[in-house]
């Protein structure tokens, strides 16, 4: 077998086999086949795709190239879920407890912030004392125990498709969709759960613009999934605005705790009730309409509360945090309003921009090794369709010591389009499709 | 500027602008931007093309990324040819001493064998005594004296071009038409020439099949060599059977003689008359016609035997070697025959394998390390349409020390294609077309 051969036959429209992908990735991983064959061949899967067959076997390769993640130690249902990242999204901060609490096992590893996305473990690690390092022996007992755990992704997890992806990165090849599905489901798929809920997002703030590009995503995630007999949903959800009204780390928190508590913004709190009702139909224990029902009540009696204490409690936070969340979370005191250049309604978002608004404030990362600051952020006051007038706060900046102000006024200003008139079409779905596999 | 951009560009359907390709070519050969970066970007040049301004931009800047060779110096119009590359093409070593009876200037740097294709040094090192290897003063005062030299690229001719062609090689990006003109016309617009003829080869021995994308290539060559005011013409010319009936570095030597003395094989003698005759024409001395008259004239008269001794000794090498080939020029004596092994009509003739077969009695070179035997070859008995026996010879194969004659034979058989009928349609053209700028 020769990289040239594989190159070419994706080149002129034919398909790579198992044994011709096996090839390439492992002889990648292994530094003998060279990364500007890899980049060709990239390309040409750009122009010419992968196929079903295609995308599974990439996928395969992938996630055995690590570890797997064995869950079998965790009595019950696991069930999984993962987003496509976007900006204001603490939906698992609010989704596991609430779906711990009808005897799901909520067992997750999630990642850190990078570009204008947040990462639920830099989130979570705003909680004080909270420790997302744990043990594989403490993950299951948490699990176990609690019902819920999050930690921080350690090992050695489709180590094939972290090398692939910095690759893809820098020559521009990220943007096709058996690449993207391979790569995230040889990491989901890595975790041995018994389902998943895929959060599919699209809109200004999500890399999907489009949203048949996000079901056609979404459709060979859930073919991928459902050759390893793995059951799934993909939500096809909007981020052509900001997730609720907070952005930054112990901002989000601060949402999570009131959506747990019944307090949370309308949007959010609608995502988090429809992922966790999906959640909890993919366990076969209670169909998704009941489900949602009982989702509810826990969150009214609080149920949900006293599961998100205890998790965090187990997990080594404190967990008073969800009782007098302003008392015990850190949040920026020093404030910076941003207010409407003119009158008018709220016509459009660019969500991406609102997102590099926070991290140039220090709540995310540029690069990799950049450190940020939980306690500064963004709190939206508009959303799309909001009357404003000339003057008028849209938003309030929670600034730090590094945090570039002027940057994040001007990322906030480029974002936020303000005209005279209320288009009649204007979108403000939640969700636009759910797809099953 | 950032690499990524510029191959995203390029990847969705948009131009590069000079100052990109420069950005990129110069990047890639001062070893700034990595070769992973410069195989995406050649992978989707291969999808959505280089443009006529783009090609011309990569021409020049590979161009000028090295030496530039002035033949101000000597006396008269300098006209070139080059050959996209066949088997059996000893067109130059017929051609140059043709066109030189007429007053017009030969001066030309040419390559090695590579493949399954020869190469002109190789073929005039077959003649006892002949240097290819010439000082500039050498070079430019044998081009004065007697009309004609040919020399062995030296020096630094288009770098960026050597560099990329080796990554295009490794990543099958080789075949973009827009990529193989501004190699091509990088290197032989180096040669400051008053202009050039292009033999543009399709058929099985070409890297070209198919006759339409060999006329697209010829077109976008000469639309760059107008952009340099470089006056061009290209032929379409047939390689779907080797040129001439020897194959082999002193086997074409011989025929090459043979075919100055007036007594060539009818389609590479044609051949020989059409290249002279516009390299004549390209000079602006004499028109076309009248070129083919004088040319036949001086073949007959002996005078381009004579200038062909000339030539020879002017470049060190016996010139009794054209009074005498056959007792001057060294040809294996051990010959074996391939013989067809069923009765028929030759319809179809491999090229590319007659062309491997020569190559692995130790013709040519499979690696450029390779060392080569000017002394084997391939003497072909039997062309497109011929009549044969069974047992009948079709070639003569003259054998060396290292030959591999078992392999040469068996791509011999694999090439010949022997039918009961002869097609009506069968193709005998020596020129397809001709294409001015």
């Amino acid at each position: 077998m020769r990289p040239y051969d594989i190159i070419k036959t994706k080149r002129d429209k034919g398909r790579n086999t198992r044994e011709e992908i096996e090839f390439m990735i492992k002889g990648y991983l292994d530094n003998i086949i060279p990364d500007y064959q890899i980049s060709a061949w990239l390309m040409a899967i750009f122009f010419n795709h992968l196929n079903e067959e295609e995308s599974f076997n990439l996928t395969d390769v992938m996630l055995k190239s690590g570890d797997l993640i064995d869950l079998s130690q965790i009595k019950g249902k696991k069930i999984d879920k993962h987003s496509t990242g976007g900006v204001g999204d603490k939906t698992t901060l609010a989704i596991a407890p609430m779906v711990a609490t009808l005897g799901i096992k909520v067992a997750k590893l999630s990642g850190r912030a990078l570009g204008h996305t947040g990462g639920t473990i830099d989130k979570l690690e705003a909680i004080p004392g909270f420790r997302s390092s744990l043990s594989t022996q403490e993950f299951i007992k948490i699990a176990n125990d609690v019902g819920v755990v999050v930690a921080g992704q350690t090992g050695n997890i489709a180590p094939a498709d972290k090398k692939l992806y910095s690759l893809r990165d820098a020559t521009a090849t990220v943007e096709e969709l058996s690449l993207i599905a391979s790569s995230i489901m040889s990491k989901k798929l890595a975790v041995l759960s018994d389902g998943i809920v895929l959060d599919i997002k699209v809109g200004s703030g999500a890399f999907m613009k489009d949203i048949d590009k996000a079901k056609e995503l979404g459709r060979i995630m859930l073919n991928i999934s459902k050759k390893y007999n793995k059951k799934a949903v993909a939500l096809i959800t909007n981020m052509n605005q900001p997730l609720g009204n907070k952005i930054g780390n112990a901002l989000e928190v601060l949402e999570a705790i009131e959506t747990v508590k019944g307090n949370g913004p309308r949007d959010f709190s609608k995502l988090c009730l429809e992922l966790s009702a999906y959640m909890v139909e993919l366990s076969g224990i209670i169909p998704y309409k009941e489900a949602k029902e009982k989702l509810k009540k826990n969150i009214e009696d609080g149920s949900v509360k006293e599961k998100m204490k205890e998790w965090i409690k187990a997990q080594g936070g404190n967990e008073l945090v969800v009782e007098e969340p302003y008392k015990y979370l850190e949040i920026s005191e020093n404030v910076v309003e941003f207010s409407s250049p003119q009158k008018g309604y709220i016509t459009s978002i660019n969500t991406e921009k609102v997102g590099s608004a926070s991290m140039v404030l220090g709540a995310g990362r540029e690069k990799k090794e950049d450190a940020i600051d939980t306690t500064v952020g963004i709190e939206i006051l508009k959303k799309l369709g909001d009357r404003v007038e000339k003057g008028e706060p849209i938003a309030k900046l929670y600034v730090g010591s590094k945090s570039h102000v002027d940057n994040s006024l001007k990322f906030l200003k480029e974002a936020y389009k303000i005209e005279e008139q209320l288009p009649e079409n204007l979108e403000n779905k939640v969700i636009f499709d759910v797809l099953f596999n």
